[in-house]
C-alpha cells in the first residue's frame, strides 16, 4: 500500500475512500504504516477536516480493529454515558448504579485520567480490591447479572485507537473534532448499546473550551452514533468550575456515595439526574421526563441505587463496606484547611489549575506507567457567588506530604479568584440530537 | 527539548523562534527528535507556511548542520546556477564551462535525478570514468585551478537536508514553498558564492506547474540568498515542453557538446546564454548585457568554453576524448524511429510523460540504490508548431531492449499531441530580483 498519495490528497483538502481509510487503519494497527506517515496524515486531517463519509469509515475501522460486547438476544436495553472529561466529574460513579437500578443496563467501559481531568477507572480503583481489568466476557456476564459493570479500556476494544491516541498525544493532533469523535465513538459503539448519552464539557476546564467547538463535537458524535444504529443524545454542560466539591480519586468516590444517598452537592445531583432521565428515556423504561424524574427519585430514596453500587463493587472484587463507611477508602497523610485570603465574593474557581495540581500531588499520571495516589485532592466548599469572610476555611488540601500540601495550597490560591466578572456558565446549556441543537432554559432537568 | 508545544503552535498558525528552529534542526539531525514528530511539524508548515524570519533560521540551521566551501581571500568571483528541475534540461553542462571560461568561477554542486527530471550528476557520469564524488577540499582546489567543478551532493553539505528530504518525500510535505526554498538555498549557500542565478521552471513538466507558485518560490529563494549576502537573481522559464531535443543522460551530454560548439538547439542555446550573461554580470566581469553577450559569443566561437569542459572532464577522471568523439559515450542497444502517426501541426509535447518514460526505461532511479542506464532516452526533433507529414520520423527512442523501445514509443505517442491549443509558454518570462518581479519581452536574452 502506497501511503504518500493518500497523505497528499488529504493535505490538498480531498477525501479518502472507505477502502483507503480501512486499509490505513488496518495497516497502522498491524505496524505496516509507519508512525511518521500516520502523523503527517493526522496533521493534515487536523487542519483540513474530514467529510461525514470519511469519518464514518474511520470510526468503523477503529471499531472493527477489535471486539465488541455482544448481548445476543438479551432483551434488557443497554445505555451508557460518556463525558469528554472534567475536574471533579464523578457523575459516572453515581449514574451507572442509579440507571441500572431503574432497569436499564449500563456496560460502562471508561478511560483513565487524562491530563488535568480524572478518569472513572482510576476513581473506582480507590476502592480497596476493586478490579477494572475485566475481559469482555466477564463484563457481559456481570452486566446481565446485576445490570452494570464499570471497567477499564482493554486491548480487546478498538486497538487501533490504542495505537493512534499516543501518537496524536505527542504530535499536536489531539484537538481535532473528527479525530476526537472517532476515538470516543469507536470505543462506545463496541459496548453493544441501544443508546448513548454524551456529556460534552465546555468552558475553561474542558478539552475544547469554546461552546461552538463543543457543539460541533457533540453533533459529530451524535451523527456517528446514529449512523451506527445507536440512538445518541448529547448535552453541553459547564466545566468552568469543578463539578461538586471533591476533586481527587477517593474523595470523589466518597462524594459519589453521598450523591447515591440523595445527599450530593446540588450541581452534581442535578447533572446526574438530567443524564439519568435521558438514559431511562433512551432505554424506553419511562415514557417522559416527569416519569423519569420520579423513577430516579425513588431509586435514590429507596436505597436501590446505592445497593446496586454495592453489588458492582462486590462483583468486581472491591470491599463493599465502603458503601457504609467511606473510612475504608485510602486516607491522605496530610490534611490542611485553606482559609479565604480576603473577604468578599468568590468570582471564579478555575478547574484546570486544580486538576493539574492533583496530578502534581501524585493523584494522576504524567506517563503511562505512573502509579496513582488515590488519597490526594481537594474539597472546595465554596462556589462562584459564595460570600466569604477573610480567614474562613473555604477548602481543604489532601496530600501525602508537606510538599503536596504546599502545591495544593498554592493551586487553591491561584484557582479561587475574588476578581473578574462573575458569570458562570449554565450547568446544562444545550441538548443535541439527530434533529438538531436545542438551547435549554436555566434550571432544565 | 519538548517538541509537542512547538508542533501545536505551528499547527495553530503561530511562529517558532530562531532558537526553537535551530534546536529542532539540530535535534532532528542528531536523531533526538523522532521522525513522527518532525513529519507532523512539516505538514503543519506545509499547510500554515512560515514567516520570513522563521525561514531564514531554518535555512541557516540546515546550512550550519554541515560544512561550506571556503575560498578564503581568493579574488575570483564565484557564481553558480541552480534549476528547479526539468526534462531535457542540460543547461548546467553548457553553462559551467562557458561561464568559467569567461573568468567567473563555478563551484557547481548538483543533485541526482529526482522523479521525472534528470540530474546533472547522473548526466556527467555518462562520461566514462567521470567522478562526481569529490570532497569539498578537492572541489575547492579544482575550482581554483581550472575555474569550475561539477560534483555531487556529499554528506559534508547540509546533512540536515539529507535527513529531512527523504522524510518529506514520503509524507506529502515536498511541495511547500518555504521547505523547497530552504532545502535548495541551504545547499547553494554552502558553495562559498558571491552570487547565484536561479532557473525556476514553470509549466506542466515543472515541480510547481503554476507560474504564481514559481514566482513565489523564486522570490522566497532570492530573499534567502540576499539575507545571506549572496546576490541572487531568478528567472522563470518554460517547462511545458522538453528543453532542446535530447532527453536521457548520455544523449544530453552529446547535445551539450553541440551547444558548447555553438551548434545547439535554439531554445537550449538561448536559455544558456541568458543565464550565462546574468552570471557574468553578477560576477562583475562584464558591465552590461551587451558586453556579456559578446563575451559569451567569443567563448563559444573560440573553443574556449569547450576547452574548459575538456579540462573539467580530465580533472574529474573522465575520458576527455568525448569532447571530439561523442561515440565514447555509452550507446543504446536499440534505436528506433518514431514516425508521425498523422500529418498536421504538433500542438504539444508533454515533458513529464517523456521524463517518466526515461525512468521506466532504466535511465533514472525509482529508489536510492538503483543503477542508471545512461544510454537510454529520446531525441525529439520536432517542437510545438512544427508541421509534419504522416509517417515522417519525428523522434527516436534509445533503449536497452525491445521492452524499452515499446515503453518509449508508447510514451512518444501519448506525449506528442496534434490536438489542443498551441500556446507554448515563453521560454524566459520573468526575472526576479531583490527589487521585484520584472516581466520580460518575448525574445529577451
Amino acid at each position: 500500500m502506497v501511503i504518500q498519495p493518500l497523505i497528499e490528497r488529504k493535505r490538498d483538502g480531498g477525501e479518502l475512500t472507505a477502502a483507503e481509510w480501512t486499509a490505513l487503519v488496518e495497516g497502522f494497527t498491524a505496524g505496516a504504516v509507519p508512525d511518521y506517515q500516520m502523523s503527517a496524515l493526522l496533521m493534515a486531517v487536523t487542519l483540513r477536516g474530514m467529510s461525514a463519509a470519511e469519518l464514518n469509515t474511520l470510526c468503523e475501522s477503529m471499531l472493527h480493529s477489535g471486539l465488541s460486547l455482544d448481548f445476543g438476544a438479551w432483551a434488557v436495553p443497554r445505555v451508557d454515558k460518556h463525558s469528554t472529561g472534567g475536574v471533579g466529574d464523578k457523575v459516572s460513579l453515581v449514574l451507572a448504579p442509579l440507571v441500572a437500578s431503574c432497569g436499564v443496563a449500563v456496560p460502562m467501559i471508561s478511560g483513565r485520567g487524562l491530563g488535568h481531568t480524572g478518569g472513572t477507572t482510576d476513581k473506582m480503583e480507590s476502592i480497596p480490591g476493586f478490579r477494572t481489568d475485566l475481559s469482555l466476557a466477564e463484563t457481559r456476564d456481570q452486566v446481565q447479572r446485576i445490570g452494570a459493570a464499570m471497567v477499564g479500556q482493554t486491548a480487546e476494544i478498538a486497538p487501533a485507537d490504542g495505537r493512534l491516541y499516543p501518537l496524536r498525544d505527542v504530535t499536536g493532533t489531539v484537538p481535532s473534532v473528527p479525530l476526537i469523535a472517532a476515538s470516543i465513538m469507536a470505543k462506545k459503539l463496541a459496548e453493544g448499546l441501544n443508546a448513548l448519552v454524551l456529556d460534552v464539557k465546555t468552558g475553561s476546564g474542558a478539552f475544547l473550551p469554546e461552546a461552538e467547538r463543543g457543539v460541533e463535537l457533540a453533533r459529530t458524535m451524535v451523527g456517528l452514533g446514529e449512523a451506527h444504529g445507536c440512538r445518541t443524545v448529547a448535552y453541553l454542560t459547564a466545566m468552568d468550575q469543578p463539578l461538586g466539591r471533591a476533586i481527587g480519586n477517593a474523595l470523589e468516590v466518597e462524594e459519589a456515595l453521598h450523591a447515591l444517598a440523595g445527599e450530593g452537592p446540588e450541581d452534581l445531583s442535578r447533572l446526574t439526574r438530567t443524564l439519568a432521565i435521558e438514559m431511562l428515556l433512551a432505554g424506553g423504561v419511562v415514557k417522559n421526563r416527569k416519569e423519569g424524574e420520579a423513577r430516579v427519585e425513588e431509586a435514590l430514596s429507596s436505597g436501590k441505587a446505592l445497593d446496586t453500587f454495592r453489588k458492582i463493587i462486590e462483583a468486581q472484587g472491591g470491599n463493599p463496606a465502603v458503601v457504609d463507611d467511606p473510612g475504608v477508602l485510602p486516607q491522605a497523610e496530610e490534611v490542611e484547611l485553606f482559609p479565604a485570603p480576603i473577604g468578599g465574593t468568590i468570582r471564579q474557581i478555575e478547574p484546570r489549575m486544580l486538576g493539574e495540581a492533583v496530578v502534581e500531588m501524585g493523584g494522576g499520571r504524567r506517563a503511562l506507567g505512573d502509579t496513582v495516589d488515590h488519597s490526594v485532592g481537594f474539597v472546595v466548599t465554596v462556589k462562584p457567588g459564595s460570600k466569604v469572610i477573610a480567614g474562613e476555611p473555604i477548602a481543604s488540601v489532601f496530600a501525602s506530604d508537606k510538599t503536596g500540601v504546599q502545591i495544593g495550597l498554592a493551586a487553591l490560591a491561584r484557582a479561587i479568584k475574588f476578581t473578574g466578572t462573575l458569570d458562570p456558565l449554565p450547568l446544562v446549556s444545550h441538548r443535541i440530537t439527530a434533529d438538531g441543537v436545542e438551547t435549554l432554559e436555566p434550571g432544565y432537568l
